[in-house]
C-alpha cells in the first residue's frame, strides 16, 4: 500500500511517499511559495528535478503533484494512493489520537484554527486540497499535540486566573508529539517493551523537551505556544513577562510586535547576534568568538535545566534521546549538555558522541542513564498513523 | 551601638532598632498609609502601641518615631543611633554590595529609580527623611539585588535580541538577595565553612530560590522583576509569553494590566481561585477540595523544579534550606517539595518537620542532602551591614 504523508504550510506543502511494506520513502518533495510565484522539487530515484510552476492555491500544488507522480512514472496509478495523512499543528483537548478526516473532524479543526492562525488553516487547505483532488484515497490528520494529552491537569495548567483556562483555553498544549512518540516507539522497539521512563530532547530550530513514562507523555516544554521552554533558533522560550513592558514602551511596539521579536528574534539568533542556525554558532563557537560561546552555553544550560526538572519529574531517567536539526548533528551541544549532567551519572563516550552516524547509543557501559542519538521521522509516522487507521 | 533597621514602602515605613552588642531587637514597628490617614504600631518592652497620627509624608512618620523612641524611653538619647540600614529594592549592576549613603550614591538611585519605579523612590524618601532628621547618623543602602550580582552573564542574560541588554539593561537581578545571605551566613557559622553548595529557598508571599556556591549567588529563581520564576502567592512566575495577546484581545486590556494581572491575580490565588494566603490554601488542601489540590502540587511542583535545575547546575547540593513565610510555617509545602526530590537521595524525617520550630535540621541521617529550616532575618542583615560600614 501506498501512503502520502502531508505537511502542508500557509504557503508550501511538503510530502512523502511512502511504500508501506518495507516503510521505504518512494518520492519527496516540496511546493514552495504557493500563492506568490511558485516552484516546486520532487525528489525520486536518486534525482531531484526543481521547477517553476503557477501555484495559485494549494489545489494548483495538489493537482501537479498527482500529476507529476504519473508521469514520472513513480506511481503507475493514482488508485494505489489508498491513503493521505496530514500534520497538524494545533489539535487543542479536543483530539488526542489521529483520526479519519470526515465532516464532523473539519468542523472540529474549523473551529480551533485560532490557536494556530498560521498553520492549522494551512494544514485544512492541503486536506481539502487531496479531498478534490484525490477523491477515493482516505485522508487523515495527525496532530503535533496529541501525544502530549495524557499530561495532568496540574501539570498543563499554568498559575495564572483560572477563568484563562475555562474562558480562552489558555493552557500547556506542547508541539512536536508527533516527533516524540517517534522516539519512544522506535525506542519501544529496540528494548522490546515500553516500560521505561525517556526525556525526549527534539532539538531542531524549534525545540522542546518531553518526559515520558511508559510510552505516555508526562510534561513537555512547550506550552500554550511552540514560543515556550528552551531557547531555541530564534524564539527565547519562557522568559519573565515583565520585560516586555519597558522594550514596548521604548521601541513603541505593540503586544504582537514584541511577540514577533521573541519569536523571530530571539534565542540564538538574538542573544548571539550571528546567526539562528547551529551550524554558523558553531564555526563561530570554535573560532572563540565570545558571544557564541555565552549563546552556545546558555543553550545548553536551558535544554540542562528542562532535563533537569523531568528527571526529578520521573524520579529518575532511564534514557534521554537526542533528535532532530541540532539534536542528531551537533555533538558540541550533545556534549555540553551531557556533561552538564554528570551528577546525575549521565556518562557520555566523546568518541561515540563525535562520531555517530543515524541510531547510536553514546553513552559509556557504565552511565547510569543511556543516551541515544535516534534520527526522527515525522513523515513515517504520519504514515504509520494513516495505515493504522485506514487499514 | 545602636542600628536602626528601614524599610520603606511607597506608604509605609517599617523600623527595627539593634542593639547591637547582641544582636537583640530593642524595639520594631510600622508607620502605615503615609500620605493617606495614618497610623502606627511600636512593639517595646513585650507591650504593643498603635496610634492614629497625620502622616503627610515619610518626614513626618520619622520624625514621630524619632519622638517616641524618646518619650517610651526606648533610647535616652538620639545619639545612641549611630546608623540607619535602609533596605533597597533595586540595586542593578551598580551596586554589588552594600554602601554608605553620600551625594554620589543618591545621584545613581536616582538614575535607577526606573527599574523599580514602585519601591525605589520610597527607600529614597526614607533614607531622605533620616538625613534630615537624624543628622549626626550615618545611613547606609542594602541592596536586594546586590547578592546576585556575582551570577555570570551566561546566566543572568535573557535568551532575546542582546541589544535589549545594552539599552534598557534588560536581564535578571534577582530578589530577596539580603535573605538568601542571612541564610548563607547562617549556614557558615553552623558548619564553620562556607565552602558548600546550597539551594536556599525563600518562600513567602513572594518567592525566589538561589543556587549558592561557597557563599556565592551562582543563579536565583527571579529575574528582571520579581514576577519571574517560581509561582508564588498571587504572581505567575515564568511563562509563555504568547499566552498574553489572546488574553488581552479578549479582555480588551493593556501590556500594563495583562502585567498586573500576572502579579496579582496568579498563582495560588488566581489557580485555586480561594486565596493567595497559603494557609487559606492548606485548610481547603486538607478539606479535599479539588482546585486547592491542584494548586498546591502545582506549588511544590514549581519549585522542586527550580531545585532540581539547581541541583544539576551546582553539580549536587549540599544543603536545601527553607526560610520566609512559607518555607519557615508550612510542613505540608517542604513535605511535598522534598519527597518530589526522592530520586536525589533528600530524605526528610517527617516528624522532625512537621514539629519543628525556629532552625531545625528536617532530613535524616541517610540523606544525601541535608534539609533545614532557618527563619530568615533580613533587617538584621542590614543592621549588620551597617555596623561593618560604620565602624
Amino acid at each position: 500500500m501506498k501512503i502520502l504523508s502531508i505537511n502542508a504550510g500557509s504557503s508550501s506543502l511538503k510530502f512523502s511517499l511512502f511504500n508501506m511494506k518495507d516503510e521505504s520513502v518512494i518520492a519527496s518533495g516540496i511546493f514552495e511559495r504557493i500563492g506568490i510565484d511558485g516552484s516546486y522539487t520532487i525528489k525520486f530515484n536518486g534525482e531531484k528535478i526543481k521547477e517553476d510552476a503557477k501555484l495559485d492555491t494549494h489545489v494548483d500544488a495538489v493537482n501537479i503533484l498527482l500529476e507529476k507522480l504519473i508521469s514520472l512514472k513513480i506511481v503507475e496509478s493514482l488508485d494505489e494512493i489508498e491513503g493521505v495523512g496530514h500534520r497538524v499543528v494545533q489539535g487543542k483537548d479536543i483530539f488526542d489520537k489521529s483520526v479519519i478526516v470526515d465532516e464532523e473532524v473539519m468542523k472540529k479543526l474549523e473551529s480551533i484554527k485560532s490557536f494556530a492562525p498560521l498553520h492549522n488553516p494551512a494544514n485544512m487547505l492541503g486536506i481539502e486540497a487531496f479531498m478534490k483532488s484525490l477523491p477515493h484515497a482516505k485522508n487523515t490528520v495527525v496532530f503535533d499535540t496529541a501525544f502530549h494529552q495524557t499530561m495532568n491537569k496540574e501539570t498543563y495548567l499554568y498559575p495564572v486566573p483560572y477563568e484563562w483556562y475555562e474562558k480562552y483555553g489558555i493552557r500547556k498544549y506542547g508541539a512536536h508529539g508527533t516527533s516524540h512518540r517517534y522516539i519512544a516507539e522506535t525506542l519501544e522497539k529496540k528494548l522490546n517493551t515500553n516500560k521505561f521512563k525517556l526525556i525526549s530532547c527534539h532539538i531542531g530550530n524549534g525545540a522542546s523537551i518531553t518526559a515520558i513514562k511508559d510510552g505516555k507523555c508526562i510534561d513537555t516544554s512547550m506550552g500554550f505556544t511552540p514560543l515556550a521552554g528552551v531557547m531555541m533558533g530564534t524564539r527565547s522560550g519562557d522568559i519573565d513577562p515583565s520585560l516586555l513592558p519597558p522594550v514596548m514602551e521604548a521601541e513603541n511596539k505593540d503586544i504582537n510586535q514584541i511577540i514577533n521579536d521573541l519569536n523571530k528574534h530571539s534565542g540564538i539568533l538574538g542573544l548571539s547576534g550571528i546567526s539562528s542556525d547551529m551550524r554558523d554558532l558553531t564555526e563561530a563557537y570554535n573560532q572563540g568568538n565570545e558571544r557564541a560561546i555565552l549563546t552556545m552555553n546558555k543553550y545548553a544550560r536551558r535544554i540542562t535545566d528542562y532535563i533537569a526538572q523531568y528527571y526529578v519529574l520521573l524520579e529518575g531517567a532511564d534514557n534521554i534521546v537526542f533528535t532532530a536539526g541540532i539534536g542528531e548533528n551537533s555533538f558540541i551541544v550533545r556534549k555540553l549538555v551531557c556533561d552538564n549532567l554528570k551528577c546525575l551519572g549521565v556518562k557520555i563516550d566523546d568518541e561515540k558522541n563525535k562520531n555517530c552516524h543515524g541510531e547510536a547509543l553514546i553513552s559509556t557501559d557504565n552511565s547510569k542513564v543511556k543516551v541515544y542519538v535516534i534520527p526522527t521521522n515525522e513523515e513515517l509516522m504520519i504514515a504509520r498513523d494513516t495505515l493504522e487507521l485506514i487499514k
